[in-house]
């Protein structure tokens, strides 16, 4: 069934093609129980780039103590060279990086044939990195995307970060300004966008104005997160008007979206209508919550897949390739997936 | 937390009110394996009443040998006798019944002071009929709104009715008549909308024609249903575009969205944005597939209420009570509730 639907319907007002950023390898694993061995996480990763993902992001060069599950970073970067972008680096400038200019295009799912992140041929390879130790590991290793996060609310600074937003800003200035030194991308998350556990609504100026500060010091793209899954559709498209009114273009700005409230698709349908053309997704929906097995936090890369497909617009993405590489990781984490696409796909062709 | 978020962004070009039409107690129940007493399904539908839904599908009139678990519908109807609408039944008319005039407004969630249905005050609770049989067992009870099933496509018309399209159609059409006779306002359901597992895309001329002849018989109201969840937004506004340039009004539609991959909610906010104002749900989600337990088939009526309180849509649900409502039906059954906003609502705040 998987190849006549969904029904391809090309919609108007659309981005013909999305760059997907998929997170599953870093936002995803950080969070599972089971320990992940660093091959697993390598055929993971390779799998999802032969599944036809341009961008994955990779690890995370925060210290070990905070996010046991990512302490391999060191070792896992060197294995995935093959796949990664080569050359120079990343783009260096700012603005277009973000859009869509470096999708995989209409070419196969294959390893090969694609084009290939800025300054090389390959997938990119982005990895989080916490501060100047961080980014020191990383470039070391030959990173030429990194990513910061910062936070839209002073509770979750101060819970994730321990620091005001102010002070996390500061602290990352020298972080970005080193990373361009070294010709990297820089990606900025943005952390509780639309609403935060302790504060409640958050005022979109006060999104608009830590946006702008990333921006400011240098990033290259934004990715707004949705951390708990609160956001609806008109509050992403108000964001996002107000972003452009400040001056932050479209094209810098990535959504990130967490289908806690089951929420996820319609507020990237939303993203997709304002003309956002970078959305992060994890595969098979990985990174859930504790509570309950098969509760999603991130929006699942192959949700997002079958909508994009259905509507007509590009990821370069094989959809049979990208669930059979889910249900894969799904066996080594000893849990389904919680992505519906990938359990629909799975079932016998009786049941669907 | 649930008080503050989402936070309520109105929104342009959507409608200002929305009539949610559940079917948890229906079609959710029917596919339940475990046998729900009838004074718990009693139970069920008047906390949903409680908790502001203005329309709520009882149960279905069809030979108890087909669907066993709705088998004591002479027994659970009367039951329901003081929360249903009472005087001289359905509108009779064609046309408006179907679109927002209904709405329970702004009103509070308890049992008293929302505008009923046309001709008594309380709440709308249509009941599936699938022949004259059913249609006079209905009718005997007192009901006053009932719902037909058709398909779009000739294969699920024979495996669901064991009947070519034409066939049940010209089966359907006396007895449509009969309950226009008796002035009850009559939904025709119509499945395979957007695809079919055994003919993959279906045509939208196709689900056009059949909807116009279900109108043509008398029908007050469409539900287009997405039986296995497999449309996307651009498909849905394509189908509702074609429908109005065949003469159907967009008040005469309502949308059923499976969540089988996860697009229900992006295709409700497709279908919104065209105007749609009767959108289908399925308080908890309740209605699943059997492949997983918490693989859902039905649009959560929760997850569906969360996003149009986020737009600013007036529904007249209070979502908490909604909530428990969802917590104690899964209770009965036996598995947690598969929306996710119930998960959500449902875990301690810290993890959040």
């Amino acid at each position: 069934m998987s190849t006549a639907l969904p029904m391809v319907v090309p919609t108007q007002g659309l981005p013909a093609r999305v760059r997907i950023h998929e997170v599953g390898a870093r936002d995803g694993l950080q969070n599972e129980q089971r320990s992940v061995p660093t091959e697993v996480k390598a055929e993971f990763i390779r799998r999802l780039a032969a599944a036809g993902l341009t961008t994955i992001e990779a690890t995370s060069f925060v210290h070990p103590k905070w996010v046991p599950q990512l302490a391999d970073a060191e070792a896992l970067f060197p294995l995935l060279q093959d796949i990664g972008t080569r050359g120079t680096g990343g783009s260096g400038g700012s603005g277009g990086s973000g859009g869509s200019g470096g999708s995989g295009g209409p070419g196969g799912p294959g390893g090969s044939g694609r084009s290939g992140g800025t300054g090389g041929t390959g997938v990119r390879l982005p990895v989080l990195v916490p501060n100047a130790r961080g980014l020191e590991r990383a470039l070391a290793l030959g990173a030429t995307r990194i990513a910061v996060f910062a936070s839209a609310t002073e509770s979750f600074a101060k819970a994730n970060l321990n620091r005001t937003v102010a002070e996390s800003l500061a602290a990352f200035g020298p972080v970005v300004a080193e990373a361009k030194e070294h010709r990297a991308h820089v990606r900025g998350y943005l952390s509780m966008c639309f609403g935060d556990p302790w504060e409640g609504p958050v005022p979109v100026h006060q999104v608009v104005s830590v946006a702008k500060a990333l921006l400011d010091m240098g990033c290259d793209e934004l990715s707004l997160g949705d951390t708990i899954g609160v956001a609806t559709p008109g509050h992403v498209q108000t964001l996002l008007s107000e972003l452009n009114e400040e001056g932050v273009p479209t094209d810098a700005i990535g959504v990130h979206f967490h289908d806690t409230y089951g929420q996820a698709l319609a507020n990237t349908l939303a993203a997709l209508q304002h003309g956002v053309t970078t959305v992060d997704a994890s595969a098979g929906g990985l990174g859930g919550c504790p509570y309950a097995k098969s509760a999603t936090g991130n929006l699942a890369t192959e949700d997002l897949v079958w909508m994009l497909r259905g509507l007509g617009i590009e990821t370069g993405v094989d959809l049979d390739r990208l669930t059979d590489t889910s249900r894969w990781m799904a066996e080594h984490l000893g849990r389904p997936s919680p992505s519906r696409t990938v359990r629909a796909l799975s079932k016998p062709p009786q049941e669907q």
